[in-house]
């Protein structure tokens, strides 16, 4: 048979070479032994390979392939300045350094292979469950919906720009006709298709530009969002969302689990696989945190706040249920028993606080109009006029999912090519 | 049983009312029998209703369900400006104007449910042939590559524009610290991923900033790129793609039949899915057209040749490989018979020409850096230098395949949200 792979491990033995080779494929390696006569110079630590040779049983009884040829494809001269080698831990922040290099690191490629099963997780999942999955655009001439700083985008050719401009436009609007955004959500197109197609979700990029460095956030990132048809309680919700996590996580486990002990040895399943998910409103948040002396403001609960709910339910999944309108958008469904609060969710879990937000929709006309922010969404209100259905919906951000899953600290080692404020390299 | 849904079409007989009742989740509607004491006004086309009742046979042996009670959730009067109705055949055209009420339509929801199964037909293809998925970024430092017009982004708000602002620094560049695009492609990062993990793909959006509003382009549009680690050959890489091509095509006529005859009632599965598609060198290419009185730029094979070159060979797909270096890329490789031609393929099929196109990647070290255009790009240049392997991809517009696959003649109408120049409604 023969192997194509990178040299991840060499050690010299009787008169022998043992080389780990790893086609980056899994979290396995596959241990070639190499006779001398075939080794060369060239044979190093980062090296592609092509081997021929005969698969047997080590003396332990491992799988190994006896090499009858050798062709090295590529050269890796660690001192021409390639800036990883095996014997030296590389962590993490110094991996970023490299990003185009880092995926030939065990770290790196072991998290985009988990990121990759996860993703066919939840494809899988949502095919399974019978939701049409739907293309929401990134450029939209939505206002920002109250989710926080948008980017805004342009032709960059100077010569398109003067070829298009039209009286009364400025350069931001030349090209759409109209001030044109990156998507922050893809939920108010998402809740249209819906009206007409029942269970979709979306699943890509969106972005924020914030000037935020913090270890949860990042310019662009792949967030997971699904509108439930005819879902008209929070319950409902709930459960569509513990279910998807669950099944996650489960699936997961299964499918990587070398990949998650290489990213972390001590990294085990989570306790709460088979154990319910707690719920409280936020008035019953705010009391236990007020007992614990937590101080309180009308921006709602902060993240070390959202860390002590979630210890002090054991390192359960929380969610947090009923809020205060006034903290959340204009979208969200009125609560039927107190009309100062609304049908939202937040989910927290370990290591991120918030991984999910949600909420049913305001599906009143009147009192959705009452509160609409804008008039350019005059769209998303008439789909409340037109064969109505009541519905509800969540977002999760894939990268805060990962972090928990792979108990990694900061959100830029969960992606290939993190974007945050001035690092946006290759 | 229940059933929820919208009403597609009513018709009374013998003191009944019969419905036909989707959940948009399929191209087939379920009919059901409602006696005249549980009517109302309010049932009426394109409302949302809620049905309990019981299934039964009707005399021609089709499921039905007979009600009990019929709730109607939300009300659709067409006099209230409700755009579409039941006996009026609308064009694609008209359906674009109201991107947020379409995908109520037949038409539109079931090339919506086609676009899904496609998408997730490729997750399942590239899972089973061992591809790890990548989530190549939108933003992007690179420049253009030369695949076209660029946008360019920066944050909306003038605070942060000033909070971040230092000097020698422009509007463009404030927030990266570089001036920052949207991706036109995600190959070359994808390129540095597969020099560590083999194969792998990225499938997601793909902007182009051309003033150019053909039947045939977008200003967001999907693509679905890979990149294969240890290609040699153009063979192995045009195997791949038309094994591809061929799993696609058969999965979707497999599981959405129902969905292209509602698109098209004409359409069936395409001649080829048996055959093998059709190899012409460039020179072959142009031999051909040019028997055929066509006239040759520099610019290479415009789309009427393109569409000459499928109908020649009998509308079967149509590789032509082997292209003049000139007309091509910068990471393509230099053929090794023929330095002046590059290893690069397009793949033409009937309806849109060209539909995908990749090559064999210039694994050359000095050759590569003599044609790099910009040295912003030296990290693609060292991915040369540290364990290379050769490499071959490919790049495919998700919107063609839809328009090839669901004989749609105009690529605005094979996505939920067109963007295309002055069109970037919700």
């Amino acid at each position: 048979m023969t192997k194509d792979g990178w040299i991840k491990n060499l050690r010299k033995q009787k008169g022998l070479i043992f080389a780990d080779v790893s086609d980056g494929s899994c979290a396995q390696k596959l241990q070639i032994v190499i006779p001398k006569n075939l080794t060369s110079d060239s044979l190093t630590y980062g090296s592609s390979v092509h081997i021929t040779g005969k698969l047997s049983k080590s003396p332990r009884g491992q799988l190994e392939l006896v090499a009858d040829d050798v062709k090295v494809l590529g050269t890796c001269v660690v001192l021409d300045g390639y800036p990883f080698n095996p014997r030296t831990p590389h962590p993490p922040e110094y991996g970023r350094q490299f990003l185009h290099l880092r995926p030939r690191t065990n770290y790196t490629s072991a998290v985009l292979r988990v990121r990759s099963a996860v993703t066919k997780h939840i494809y899988d999942y949502f095919a399974a469950h019978n939701y049409t999955n739907i293309h929401t655009p990134i450029l939209t001439s939505n206002d920002c919906e109250g989710a926080g700083e948008v980017f805004k985008i342009q032709p960059d050719s100077e010569e398109t720009v003067k070829a298009m401009m039209q009286e009364g436009k400025d350069k931001d609007s030349v090209y759409f006709g109209t001030k044109t955004f990156l998507t922050v959500s893809g939920q108010l197109q998402l809740e249209a298709v819906c009206r007409g197609m029942g269970n979709v979700y979306t699943f890509g990029p969106t972005f924020r530009a914030e000037n935020s460095r913090s270890r949860l956030h990042l310019s662009e990132f792949y967030m997971l969002e699904a509108e439930l048809a005819f879902c008209e309680t929070l319950q409902h919700l709930q459960a569509a969302i513990e279910d998807l996590m669950k099944y996650v996580f489960i699936q997961t486990w299964n499918s990587n689990e070398a990949d998650l002990f290489l990213i972390d040895k001590e990294n085990k399943p989570p306790l709460w696989l088979d154990k319910e998910f707690v719920t409280l409103t936020y008035d019953e948040a705010k009391q236990i945190l007020e007992k614990k002396g937590s101080l309180f403001t009308e921006e709602g609960i902060n993240k070390e706040q959202e860390l002590t709910l979630v210890e002090h339910c054991n390192g359960l999944p929380v969610f947090v249920v009923k809020w205060p309108k006034a903290m959340k958008s204009f979208y969200m469904k009125e609560c039927s028993e107190d009309s100062k609060k609304v049908d939202a969710l937040d989910l927290l879990t370990p290591i991120t606080g918030e991984v999910i937000g949600g909420s049913l929709r305001e599906d009143n006309y009147d009192k959705l109009k009452s509160k609409l922010p804008s008039d350019r969404l005059n769209w998303y209100l008439e789909l409340r006029k037109f064969g109505n259905i009541p519905t509800g919906g969540y977002g999760m951000g894939l990268e805060r999912l990962l972090q928990v899953l792979c108990n990694v600290n900061n959100i830029k080692d969960t992606l290939p090519f993190p974007r945050w404020p001035h690092n946006c390299s290759m």
